[in-house]
């Protein structure tokens, strides 16, 4: 383990954490509250540690996928570490683990709180929760990549580690630059929708606030009525680019090089575009009986389908209160998630489209076992390691499923409470069924649960492996 | 598709269905039930049916996999249509899809009933129900081979697909010897256990049985009581059988040949013990308190962990009571299942140990990239193609668990019911938790949702492939 490097790359983290950690002090100041002053020291704390960890350059550039994996994995706890101090500090938070899991929530893009009535929090802590969202959404690691004049051949493992996907959609062939390319487009698309929701009327911290969620697929709120009291026109601008977010960056980038036909061949687009609208009007059908029209009732349902499958967890109504079939289903996309290479979580249109195909080819190897056929996804083929890992991921993520239902279990709330809320959380969404569903919030939980479901946030953001990674016994062991 | 083939063996798996009618017939006889000509009538035809199918030997041989499946799927879909008839015809149960739910359930080794008090039911339906159980165990086909003079290289591929377990244990090189052997083991420890029963006072008819329950890992019941009003002894004979019985059976042939250091290095056994006793260390202290002593805990969880592991299904108390940890942790064992080669169900031990072995080996690969790692189990270098059905295999079942539980949400149950129900169907177990619990019974479900289960059932009973192969457009389109 070449830890010279990792102890750099997590100082970089940590300035540039620092760095961000000025737009809550701004927001303080604006709006003249005392809270700024923890957020201030909590900002030159980082920045102090930070300057000394990245003052002596590495002596070895050695880096491998394992150094990729714990710098991914220890950059996001020493994020959320220092991320929650200024929560505990303030006193607006009094349990450790409570505002710990409330900035995992957000770096995570979960969205889950265990917060009663936020706006009993400061403006300063609303903006901090809530741009935390936008910073997790597209990774600080990717933010260092794309800022930071590096060389060496641990950009493409770190850019692994931390995007969401089965493979990394190597844009263009610098690391750096298609990183800084994320980041752009990922600017642009906000930039819109913060101007969108001020043109339509709403406050500009609001827009602030929803866009920064929005963007990031997080989903916590700056209000206590969620989503529901904003305008028809808000919540659908809001609908559109939660939608927007959970496409994969690949196709703004074919449209950006003017290659919208390649765009729209984009097969994962395609999976979820059917999923999304597949989705609406099963639960529509199932709902309808439940709104004054037609209209409003598609108009909720998108909402909570777009809200649900990129795994934002923003909700205009209780979807709690809907039947069973209608629950079930969001619980099912839920699982599926957005799309590769987008801000979105769960396990990826991607995954679950090549699962399907490995499952036809298994079946008609069967009916025809002299047809040689080759698995194709996105026009290639693909290879033995990809399918592996993918088949990896998908056992991993049961595993974890099961295990983390169990501990939570011990908590003794029903089975839908315990099993949603580690979907909830492990697919980084926010809000379950039950007891945490969108009308109530995971403060009733035990300590134990709690860290369980941070443990689960995190895991799920980085796409389990380097969660496990760092936890390996053989991680740390020479050899 | 050879279809002739397929006929003839159906046929056969006529003719013998009408030898086991005798079964219930004769009870009829002995406590001068009247149903007994229902029984008798169902036989005749069943018999005439299968003699016309039988007259004509096949032209060709060919036999591929997929008539192997086709074979397997369409022989228990026959066997459930003709068994349903005597419950029909006498009036017992009225609905044709409930009657179906009932023998599906019992060839399935499944137990879930949809009936209020068993006692209602004639004698001669009781020993059907239970016998069922007996046959589905170790599999009709298998008793096929075991007992008719075939050849061919179809014995292999029938054999395989009707077989719960990743690999079918050749135990010797003859196919037909192997399904011998199997069945000699199989009805060795079926009269052990029966004998047992007698000697603890059992009645005569209830060591039947509970003795065929036990010995397919079903779980019907003949008394309005369970298994709870039977003694401790009697019930302790039941808890080691029930144990036995989801052992991999080439561990007992291993002993038969006097090979018992062998049998003891099997990787699987030592698995399956090793779950059984957490599970029972963990329930045990979880629901301590509500037992009047320690003895009396242990007595009833291990008859539980030993029902639900083995996925019986029998019950001496209503777990819907116990906290949902125990609760959760049943449903966890649920999924597990028994061993490969045993006559439980679930996705067995071994295949659940690979995943873990494969998921250990993508962490070491990641941690160590230069090692080389060859998955092993039981001493042996895992293949590719059994991996990737493996990988397939819990694919398919996560796909096929969570469109079911959406479909049979459409009932409105809450979220524990639906999903139990198909967790303890698709697992052949029996009960599941709340509305479906071991105090209750599937009657109150919508006809949809038995037509799901009566699926889930035969998918989960054939190892999932073989219906999805009868289902396949491919399978019957020319080409």
């Amino acid at each position: 383990m070449n830890s010279g490097i990792i102890i750099y790359l997590l100082g970089w983290i940590m300035n540039i954490e620092a760095l961000f950690l000025m737009i809550p002090c701004l927001t303080a100041a604006v709006y003249g509250e005392s809270i700024g002053f923890c957020y201030l020291a909590v900002a030159a704390a980082c920045g102090l540690i930070g300057f000394l960890c990245v003052r002596k350059k590495p002596a070895s550039k050695v880096f491998f996928a394992r150094e990729g994996f714990v710098t991914v994995s220890l950059g996001w706890i020493i994020l959320s570490l220092f991320g929650c101090m200024p929560f505990l500090l303030g006193g607006e938070i009094t349990r450790f683990e409570d505002a710990l899991f409330e900035i995992v929530s957000g770096f995570t893009t979960t969205g889950a709180s265990i917060l009663d009535k936020v706006e009993d929090l400061s403006k300063a802590s609303l903006i901090w929760r809530s741009f935390s969202h936008w910073i997790g959404g597209m990774g600080i690691l990717v933010f260092l990549l794309a800022v930071l004049p590096m060389t060496g051949d641990y950009n493409m493992h770190i850019m692994r580690a931390e995007s969401p996907g089965p493979s990394v959609g190597k844009l263009v062939p610098k690391i750096r630059f298609t990183a800084k390319l994320l980041y752009s487009i990922y600017l642009f698309l906000t930039v819109v929708m913060f101007l969108l929701l001020l043109a339509g009327k709403m406050p500009l911290f609001d827009s602030l606030c929803m866009t920064f969620g929005a963007a990031g697929t997080g989903g916590f709120s700056c209000r206590n009525f969620g989503q529901a009291g904003y305008t028809a026109y808000q919540q659908n601008v809001i609908t559109i680019f939660m939608l927007l977010f959970g496409v994969n960056f690949n196709v703004y980038y074919l449209f950006l090089i003017r290659k919208p036909k390649d765009a729209f061949k984009c097969e994962e687009l395609r999976g979820y575009l059917v999923i999304v609208v597949a989705a609406i009007v099963l639960i529509t059908l199932n709902t309808w009986g439940m709104f004054p029209d037609l209209r409003t009732a598609v108009h909720h349902v998108a909402f909570q389908v777009a809200s649900i499958i990129t795994t934002t967890g923003y909700s205009t109504v209780d979807f709690n209160q809907w039947p069973e079939f209608s629950k079930t289903l969001l619980l099912g996309i839920m699982f599926i998630g957005a799309c590769a290479g987008s801000t979105g979580g769960g396990m990826k249109v991607s995954r679950v489209m090549i699962a399907f195909k490995e499952i036809k080819k298994e079946l008609a190897s069967v009916i025809h076992p002299r047809s040689v056929k080759v698995l194709k996804y996105e026009g290639k083929a693909l290879d033995h390691n990809t399918l592996r890992s993918i088949n990896a991921f998908i056992i991993v993520y049961f595993i974890i499923l099961g295990v983390s239902v169990l501990l939570v279990s011990l908590d003794n709330f029903d089975f839908g409470t315990s099993f949603s809320a580690v979907v909830a959380t492990l697919n980084n969404i926010g809000p379950g069924i039950s007891e945490v569903g969108p009308a109530a919030n995971f403060s009733g939980l035990s300590a134990m649960s709690k860290w369980v479901l941070i443990f689960d946030m995190l895991a799920g953001r980085l796409e389990l492996f380097p969660m496990l990674v760092l936890l390996s016994p053989g991680t740390w062991i020479k050899r």
